[in-house]
């Protein structure tokens, strides 16, 4: 018993929670997914039509953490089979805890995708795990190509990074392999898309790199209540 | 004796160190301006500009916080009289007592402005007190029209707002009106002005603000050592 306390103190209350988290969408067969960047980079409009182009076949469910107002969780009902807004008041980041009161009460099991849009901030969410099984960063081009080397714990942690916004490439003076390179060192095998909700550029390979995510994650379900009963 | 204890626990130590940046700001004449935002809203290209058009009546002293990296004071340095990079490490803000430890050393009686370039971040840089005379608060236009009511703290907190990037007003979907709305339901009494620093729209505006702030909180002073010899 000793031992098991002093994994306890090692992992931390955040930690902990998050591990439960991990284990509940493990037994629900759903892939969690979260989302981090700026304010602004375009995390809300990718997942409005990130979960449009999953649908039919997928369902997703979508968190959101804002300091204040409904507003991404009113834009991310339009596409989600259910979504919920987490006011986290000063917080600059959702806790574990925060997560697994959100999912108390939603049926997990019968969706294939939980979507966590985190508070938009490059700093602080890449230090609180939430349970999540994927790590999605976005880094848009108007933030500029200087961006990777001065925040690199997120970076570091990323599963896949997404360049969005690229239809502004024209009109923005953005180093691509700049980005590409700086991200490279901070971590080698990382996937780099190129994305614009406003164009569709790089939706379909984004899509596919989700459901290959969910494929090897977790295992397979009943796609539909329906087709259970 | 007792009462002072009880203050120094109110304000906290973050406060009371701020308390005494103040002190020093005021003894030197110099006027301190805390820039917040997002990362990539353009806090150093503007700074670089601002210093450069102050010149060459006013000098500024410019210490900008990143987690990483000396690119930004490698670029402040251009314009600014002493440049200064404080590394945060895992921080998404910067301390006072940062602050103080820079400023030891730095003449700061010989120049005219402290410009402060906070970390990147939307949230937590609003909640330290630096020991700023003013609170300079960026919005870029890239980064959307739905933020201020989203993250209250630091637009409440402002003494400016100033909208960036407006030279990408006619590729972008940018609502300015309800912008400045929500900024006057948060902060009645806060300027807020429309600038780019690519075509130079509201730079005048700005560094005319500057100087009359600087005019308004405090006293006169030689401008240049030569003078005082």
């Amino acid at each position: 018993m000793q031992k098991v306390n002093v994994v306890k103190n090692v992992l931390g209350a955040n930690d902990l929670v998050a591990e439960k988290n991990r284990e509940t969408f493990k037994q629900a067969n759903i892939l969690s997914v979260n989302l981090i960047s700026s304010p602004g980079s375009g995390k809300t409009t990718l997942l409005v039509k990130t979960m449009a182009a999953l649908q039919p076949e997928q369902k997703s469910i979508a968190i959101v953490g804002d300091l204040k107002t409904t507003r991404d969780a009113d834009r991310l009902s339009e596409t989600a089979w259910e979504s919920i807004q987490i006011n986290t008041g000063m917080s600059c980041h959702l806790y574990a805890n925060q997560i697994a009161q959100s999912i108390d009460n939603v049926a997990l099991a019968q969706a294939e995708f939980l979507f966590i849009e985190n508070v938009g901030n490059m700093v602080c969410p890449g230090e609180f795990d939430l349970g999540e099984n994927l790590k999605v960063i976005l880094l848009s081009l108007p933030e500029g190509d200087d961006k990777v080397a001065k925040y690199p714990t997120i970076f570091r942690a990323a599963d896949i990074v997404l360049l969005t916004k690229t239809d502004l490439k024209g009109v923005l003076d953005f180093d691509i392999e700049r980005v590409r390179k700086e991200i490279a060192k901070l971590n080698e095998k990382v996937t780099l898309l190129e994305i614009s909700s406003t164009t569709g550029e790089g939706m379909e390979d984004w899509v596919a790199w989700l459901r290959a995510q969910r494929g090897r994650c977790v295992g397979t379900k009943a796609k539909f209540f329906t087709e259970e009963e």
